[in-house]
């Protein structure tokens, strides 16, 4: 079974799913601003969660994914995760 | 676009993804106190998370999954997510 594999390599995939964010969102051609706006999530903290610098919550990326009108599971698998 | 449909949407999904980890769980036939174990996750905020009670983090769903040995995205879309 695959064990957790260290604090490091979690926190490498909150920058993935960061990148997998951002890079929907620079599809959609929209910007962080209104992304944040659209998810009704607070500027900085959507610029913390793209940049990989905040643990996002299952809730938090429930909205992200619907403004950005994709499922949370397509970002984590666009992540790799 | 889809949007956000609803706080009481979102929980309910919530309690979905609580649903598709206990079911994984029970199809490894390993008890809640042996996930949280091996997630390293308080147990009662192991079943907390089962029971959709807690807006679970990225970072605790990645843990669960790996004990579960099986992607997040795959919990997620076990969850219609």
């Amino acid at each position: 079974m695959g064990r957790v594999s260290g604090q490091t390599d979690m926190e490498g995939s909150l920058a993935e799913v960061g990148l997998s964010i951002r890079a929907r969102r620079l599809q959609l051609d929209i910007s962080q601003e209104m992304l944040a706006h659209l998810a009704n999530i607070d500027r900085s903290h959507m610029g913390r969660i793209e940049r990989g610098e905040r643990n996002v919550t299952l809730l938090n990326l429930l909205k992200i994914s619907r403004a950005l009108s994709c499922r949370p599971s397509e970002l984590l698998q666009a992540a790799g995760l």
